[in-house]
């Protein structure tokens, strides 16, 4: 894309054409890192895999906790394509590594699943934080997370989700840092975004949501806090693998934290206002 | 208002009716009190009254700093009348009390500025914080300085706000408790009402906006921080006050913070979204 004027077409066809060659990296295990800062623009989603007579638990749970678990796409049984997300995905391998749990512990990491799939497999697609990441960007804000090039810091809190049938347990959150300014904006710009996790949830004193030491987060990477800045929360789509752990489903499958599936739905197909 | 379900205009009519029996009292100064949490649903206003030769500077001073200065009405030059603020305005009369300011020095404070008033006096109306505490409560948040019957805490900040013709100085900035996830949940509330300062400026820790002891407001009353509340720091309508102290004009007249105009236009109707 150059220039300053875009025609918006080209624009999506710009950036299809990048998330293709992503997924495509990603298929063929050449990338298996995590996902934050790329394909700029385009959702993406966390992934939660499970046999279908665990699917109606798992759908009341999204529906009962939409900040954490917010929907944006659910495969008929079996099918490992997701077309509403993106015409060639395949679900057995387009993410960057996999978490395998059985019986709620996890026991595998690989960076594919063709040999787990089962047919009776249903495949659900969350939102994501890294969308509204471009979005803070596009307003201006500075990513500590993407700057760094590490993944963004998450942590277990103390704040409960709604049960849905088996599934249960604390809120998973990811942290931002920002001066106040920043963090009153990226309210803003976050609350555009209800399907990629929305506003944050809490921000300030970390104690108060049940987090003891913001520099040794539960999942992905340290991130400094500098003088002057607040810690800002919000929801992850981390959350499921708590709740899966609760549940001890046979068999689950979920996206490992931070490298996502790329999909070639807009950010801006997802925002609101 | 009886019963769940309004009749739009009914409504108005209600408020309307509230408003000018609440004006009336203060034009009598049977009132002289402040105004937080009279008229709810009700635009209040600060006032800003000068000779017209130094309108022109203010004008500019407000384009320039839209946050702190939301204006909302311009008299005419000579005319105490605000007609379309409210039909039977008279702002010589219609504030609880007045700041009167010679060369930038208070000199006086008065419930009434009929004998003041100059046949080139203009009048400047601005957009008020009590318009969206009414916001806050409607979303089911509660408001401390509301609750606790006293008027809201306001602070000389040490953030600049751009000059304009004469006039320059810092913001004055109110201050209200919140817990996190409703301090996250008034910023979105806020958004919505630009015409009355909009979101926070600030949130959290008060010296890094200058502010030394949350306890000794410069204006208004000392509220309660309680365990686990954040202090959530807005633009002030008094803002102009200081600006006012620094230009020197020979005469400025002003509300006495926390005693506003009372008009007849709905919060409602200066909201967006």
């Amino acid at each position: 894309m150059s220039g300053l004027q875009r025609d918006p077409s080209d624009y999506k066809t710009h950036l299809l054409k990048a998330s293709g060659a992503l997924r495509q990296a990603i298929r063929t295990a050449e990338h298996s890192g995590m996902t934050s800062g790329l394909a700029p623009g385009l959702v993406q989603g966390n992934v939660v895999i499970l046999p279908a007579d665990w699917a109606g638990d798992f759908l009341t749970y999204c529906q009962n906790n939409p900040v954490s678990c917010p929907l944006i796409a659910v495969s008929d049984v079996g099918n490992p394509a997701l077309s509403g997300l993106g015409r060639d995905i395949d679900i057995r391998h387009d993410l960057p590594e996999y978490n395998v749990f059985r019986h709620g512990e996890l026991v595998e990491t690989t960076t594919d699943i063709g040999a787990l799939w089962q047919d009776d497999m249903v495949a659900f697609v969350l939102g994501c934080s890294f969308s509204f990441e471009d979005a803070l960007q596009q307003a201006g804000l500075s990513v500590r997370n993407i700057d760094m090039g590490v993944n963004v810091s998450m942590y277990r809190s103390n704040i409960p989700t709604v049960p849905g049938g088996r599934f249960h347990g604390d809120m998973v959150v990811s942290m931002r840092p920002f001066r106040a300014a920043d963090a009153i904006r990226a309210v803003q710009v976050t609350t555009r975004l209800p399907k990629a996790h929305g506003a944050p949830v809490h921000l300030g004193d970390p104690s108060l949501i049940g987090i003891a030491d913001l520099a040794t987060p539960d999942f992905g990477d340290a991130i400094e806090l500098r003088d002057g800045e607040l810690p800002v929360f919000w929801a992850c789509g981390v959350t499921p693998q708590v709740a899966v752990r609760n549940a001890k489903p046979p068999i689950c499958i979920t996206h490992v934290p931070g490298k996502m599936l790329i999909t070639d739905l807009l950010n801006a197909e997802l925002s609101i206002l």
